[in-house]
């Protein structure tokens, strides 16, 4: 190899590189701006960060499908009550696992209350969060998130365990 | 183009993504220092957070301005009494909006406080943060964070709210 | 210099700082998994965080030497009472002080439980964590965590004290 053809070899590697940690870190920074969305009441902005047809499943009781469930849900009196009251939906960081233009990942919400006459917060729910991320032309967006208490049903801890990396490629595996 | 012109180009415009997520992970890692510096009582590292005239008001009863105020916030009474009773203040990774030099960002500070009789601890404040950091010799710093109480406050709520991205460079925006 | 051994100088700087970035994002991807791995009761995931004769220290009742102990201990009657019951162990991003192929960090474990009689979740502990990690042919592992309560020891609330960044590297400041 000459010179040059070394130097575009090692930047094609850099440049995979570099897409990979961007993705990370957009997938990391999309999640960041859910609560500050429907904590401050802001409904499109809950609902663009999903996709045109994204899911989002509050098990059990609620199953959004397309951003306008997500903007009635953030606009709806459930939730209008709760941020009036005073509430935080505070999110962790996910564990994301990329795959193409394809990622998923396991999180924490945590949604916790305001309690004017105790003068304290009571935290509400501790939820096993799996997510379904695509990349679309505008960047990654959720196609799927599924948040459901941690309350000792087996099924809801089960969210959390590692998939196998090969599980988000093969259809067959996918009725997990 | 000749073939070292187009690799040229290829190695400017990963320079400038690197960058970009240098920025990301930066200010990630310095909003990550501040929980562990005034829970250990470390007030001097904590105003190291901060420009030199940095602000950060704590939402309605205390507004500190430069470093001292910072370091004698967390030397202070009130500080030291809730460390030494076991407190831990929790932060979120924020969502992070970087302009060139400048940055803005929203996220969640928990403040929860040890019940030794009760053998638990209780969340005393779920916050709103704002941040504003600036890009200095010496990396990003925070030039200004807001920190107020999700108790129902609409103005606490809409710290929260995604601002326009024009908004942190236009002048006659900037009161929001 | 000619214009390709500039660019060589150029793409050499980027490996470098496209590393530490890696280094910064996949240290923070191995914490995000721990909560996962444990809230959901697999013992070997979690303890394939860390290196084979890695320690984890539950301050002051449990110290773990190796995975078998960390697979043992999720295995084990008390770690499956909590998730059965409902739990979520709640970890926040750390500070991460990369030198060379050792990393040392600082962050915080929330343990909240399920009181299905209340309808809530209460918080059993809020932890001062400190980690050291290490490069190994696989990415990075644990190779100690320490997990102590906020609960006002001294000793805990000062592990999250800031090290200065010589302190990683020197064998005669390693007696902190």
């Amino acid at each position: 190899m000459t010179k040059i053809q070394e130097l575009r070899a090692t930047v094609d590697l850099l440049v995979d590189r570099v897409r990979h940690l961007e993705d990370q870190v957009e997938i990391m920074q999309l999640v960041a701006q859910y609560g500050p969305a429907v904590d401050s009441g802001s409904g499109e902005a809950a609902a663009a960060l999903w996709t045109d047809d994204g899911a989002f499943d509050a098990v059990p009781h609620l199953q959004m499908r397309g951003r306008d469930d997500i903007v009635a849900m953030v606009h709806g009196a459930g939730h209008q009550s709760l941020i009036h009251n005073g509430c935080g939906h505070v999110l962790t960081v996910p564990h994301v696992v990329v795959d193409g233009d394809q990622a998923t990942g396991r999180s924490y919400a945590l949604n916790i209350r305001w309690d004017a006459d105790a003068d304290r917060f009571w935290v509400a729910r501790v939820s096993a969060n799996t997510w379904r991320w695509v990349r679309t032309p505008l960047g990654w967006r959720v196609a799927e998130r599924i948040n459901a208490n941690l309350d000792g049903t087996s099924e809801h801890r089960e969210m959390l365990a590692p998939q196998a990396q090969a599980t988000i490629v093969s259809d067959t595996q996918e009725e997990r």
